[in-house]
């Protein structure tokens, strides 16, 4: 019998269910999308408008949406379900809702459904601007050493500026919440029990959006009580699933699959639950880059940019440094774009147009530099190095002869400077450099860590190459795109691989099920190479990109 | 019978020829497009390619179009033709030729046709960029006193620069070119004789493009010997109607309509033509305006907004001062936008919209600010107060929420935040305020020249009311708009009124004229009033469009 895995892959709009063998095929793939997509306007059947940067997401949905995508794709693989020896998940994050003990969402309570802040708090809420600038304020004074780890920022889309934003804005919503947890490791914990003796959670949720570490655990009762007391009392009482036993890595796992959720679901009863992964961070094992030094661009909507490195630098700008948060017994370093695939359709919205498929001829013969036309892509704020979600996007240098494919390209490249300022930063340990003009001088520095590949996966680099080719001709280096866009989800998978353990299946660790599931071997990568006359005008260009970004973030313009 | 006049208003695309009587009554009017239109991308029956930024005309169209809207508007009037007592004419500017002793324009020459720089040059023409930056700094240099006549700049689009081009570009042309002139002066010539000794011309396009003044002519001989001993040449040589009796100011008779002429336009012989004035200029008598302080906007594909005051001030970023330069005995203060309607029309395009009616009504609805986008208008450059044709537009501050309403918006804000900028600058005598907020001290301070009044005219008020009222908004001042949207055409036939002189009409000047013919009596004004909420949030909002300016300004973005 065949040794296959899922994974389950959780989006803002979706859930993908895929099935991975051991020797790496995908023999079944579906998706699902949820029944409420996000929920950005109204409650579900209601009329009142939320306010304006709330994004909340419907927990049954995950539950529904993820049973109906693991049929079909067992269907389309013409699996029975018995050959599913593990199961992965990877989510999105800061993804969080409260529960009562018995893990039931309290927006499913009667007397609570009508509460905006009782429903999950989707990664791309933005409603806890204050207390995210309040928390990293009050973390500065006391200089917690927790910040450094995160670049001296708590962002505001993290784990305990979401929990304050409810304690201040609803505090009988917050009275009411016996767990606060991310969603991922709420999705677990259904299928493995749904009691309180079942919880656990990730070491990657809590390492990299909830400031946790395995030395210090979460940050101190101390640093909590001078923000607010009622957020040191919720984070002593009403986060179970703290103790070290209880915090499990991916791949670890998290418990076993209980006999409803597997008739619920189509497989055995029993089975292996890895604990939770972030879904950017799963593209790391599912595009098989077990090794320090390979930058794991996922782009999507966002970007989440991922490293592994064999030491710990404190890095203004990095969105957080977590020991073993991607892979065991390496640093994992997380950086991002907060808007990406987002700022194309926006632009491609905002410019009344169906898509950029007819623009993208005109946009590729454009000279680097569009004709004089820069963009700054923060219209969702920035994420590395600022940590600022703030701050906004712009176009400038624009004159009577500029048209949608200055506008196309220009965005383009402002999205690969972003990157080349993420890898310069990485490298030389510091997102400041005065002369930025490093392209060359590829990990000279001892300041940072080593970058020696980059892999591109996610949506975007499948059906848009063009744009991979304007990172690489910014950046100076190739880029491989790793043939399965899904990255991420064959990563939850390998997790649930590994979980099953060593019996069940020839692996018996990430690293190698990784590069047995996920890698693609030296002579048959899709290398995207940069094209020298275009990277030489970059690098001018570039420094013009961060005039402009300078400019805007210390709000000059 | 009754005292009619015609005037024939050019501008970029089509000419207008309109005919009003005595009382002011518009019986007449007539619009014909040119055959070759703007000629911008290949001249007329040739493949080349033009050279960017070049923008020429076709002067046999001037001629032909303006004879078929007279003919037109006789007709519509239900007029002989023997009613016309006199004719004016206004002209974009600077747009200029050069021709043969006897009129001839050299690019009908068989030998020269496919030369471009042999063609007549449209005002926004910027081929002699170059030119206009090198003679700028020669005159700084030599510290030439017309400079302060015109804000310290030479622009891109004037008379001598453009000369110095093809001086420099083409010398065979220059070589063969026996008589430099504006297009204005150039129709009426054809319209008077067309032979050496019926040359005259205007001192308005004299006094505001080619830095003439009555005192001191043209510049000396020893500064354009020191810009290029050519040029000096030619403008001892190949500048006939130079001497004080040639120079004419608008209103006076430039001389009679030749037999040819009058068979060719439907109108009698022998009547008085007068001399050309500048299109925008020709709105101040179009719009009645006939005394200091009062600002009148011509809103079109670009603005010009002019204003008469008793004195001279010399004030870094006006376009020029001419004394008399639109009405005897004033100082004619010329201020300018690059692009408006134009700047609109290429929005329009850029977000593929048939119009922008449909987003009008959202738009107005946004409170100041477009929720967090900022515009600058420069996409044609800035004219008043940076007279630089280099600089370029934005759109800043933008986040995924904006849409095509927003930038709307943002770019109706910029064009008046740009006037704002200019009345400040006029009233204050200095474009560099640092402290910004100055609506309320109106004409406080004796550095620079009052401003009581503000009348809009050309076609944007008419089809666009909101544009308007964000004008009013942002200056805190009530706005008129004048009820003819033909300013321009009207203020050309106020001048040919004048010119037949008080034997043939009730006037004996153009302010007597201007106030019979085209003013609007103080109780039937269409007044545009601010709104006081709007006002003094756009105070504040002016200061971030102004560090916007700023740093595009001093390039820090």
């Amino acid at each position: 019998m065949p040794v296959i895995a899922l994974g389950l892959d959780f989006g803002t709009e979706s859930v993908r269910a895929i099935l991975v063998d051991a020797e790496g095929h995908e023999v079944g793939s579906s998706v699902s999308p949820f029944r409420h997509g996000q929920i950005l306007d109204a409650l579900p059947g209601r009329d009142e408008p939320l306010p304006e940067r709330y994004a909340l997401q419907c927990p049954a949905d995950w539950i529904e949406s993820a049973s109906i995508a693991t049929k079909e794709a067992l269907a389309k693989a013409g699996l029975t379900g018995s050959e599913i020896v593990g199961a992965g998940v990877d989510f999105t994050s800061c993804t969080m809702l409260p529960t009562k003990h018995d893990g039931t969402p309290l927006c499913e309570l009667e007397s609570l459904k009508s509460r905006p802040l009782a429903w999950p708090k989707l990664w791309k809420h933005h409603g806890a601007l204050e207390q995210a600038e309040r928390m990293t304020s009050i973390a500065r004074e006391r200089e917690e050493s927790f910040l450094k780890r995160y670049g001296g920022v708590i962002g505001l889309e993290w784990f305990f500026p979401k929990m304050l934003e409810t304690i201040e804005h609803d505090p009988e919503v917050a009275e009411l919440a016996e767990v606060w947890l991310e969603a991922g490791d709420w999705f677990v914990w259904q299928l493995v029990g749904g009691d309180s003796d079942s919880l656990v959670r990730s070491t990657c949720q809590a390492g990299y959006k909830a400031m946790w570490s395995a030395e210090d655990g979460y940050p101190s009762q101390e640093y909590f009580q001078a923000v607010h007391s009622k957020l040191a009392e919720a984070v002593a009482d009403r986060m179970p699933g703290q103790s070290v036993e209880q915090m499990r890595s991916p791949g670890q796992v998290a418990g076993h699959l209980t006999d409803g959720m597997a008739a619920q679901f189509g497989l055995p009863a029993g089975i292996p639950v890895s604990a939770a992964i972030i879904d950017a961070h799963s593209g790391v094992p599912g595009v098989g880059a077990a090794e320090p030094g390979t930058l794991v661009m996922v782009l999507g909507t966002s970007s989440c940019h991922m490293l592994n490195a064999t030491r710990m630098v404190d890095m203004p700008g990095v969105a957080g440094v977590v020991e073993g948060g991607i892979l065991p017994g390496l640093f994992g370093y997380e950086t991002g774009q907060a808007a990406v695939g987002d700022a194309f359709a926006w632009l491609r919205k905002l410019l009344n147009r169906e898509s950029f498929d007819d623009l993208a001829e005109e946009a590729m013969r454009l000279p680097p530099g569009a004709e004089g036309v820069s963009c700054l892509d923060w219209m969702n704020g920035c994420r590395t190095p600022l940590m600022d979600g703030a701050v906004r996007g712009a176009f400038t240098g624009l004159g009577m002869q500029h048209g949608p494919a200055h506008l196309y390209l220009a965005l383009m490249e402002a999205s690969a400077f972003g990157v080349r300022w993420i890898v310069e930063m990485l490298r030389h340990g510091n997102a400041d450099l005065a002369d930025t003009n490093q392209r060359g001088s590829a990990n000279s520095s001892d300041q940072g860590v080593p970058i020696d590949r980059i892999i591109a996966t996610g949506g975007l680099p499948h059906h848009n190459r063009a744009f991979v080719e304007v990172y690489a001709d910014v950046l100076g280096m190739p880029i491989e795109i790793h043939p399965s866009s899904q990255g991420p989800a064959v990563g939850a998978a390998v997790l649930g691989m590994v979980a099953a353990g060593p019996e069940k299946t020839p692996f018996s660790s990430i690293a190698e099920a990784a590069s047995a599931m996920a890698a693609v071997p030296e002579d048959r990568r899709d290398l995207i190479l940069p094209r020298l006359e275009r990277t030489e005008a970059y690098d001018l260009l570039y420094r013009r990109y961060r005039q402009l970004a300078h400019a805007v973030a210390m709000q000059q313009i």
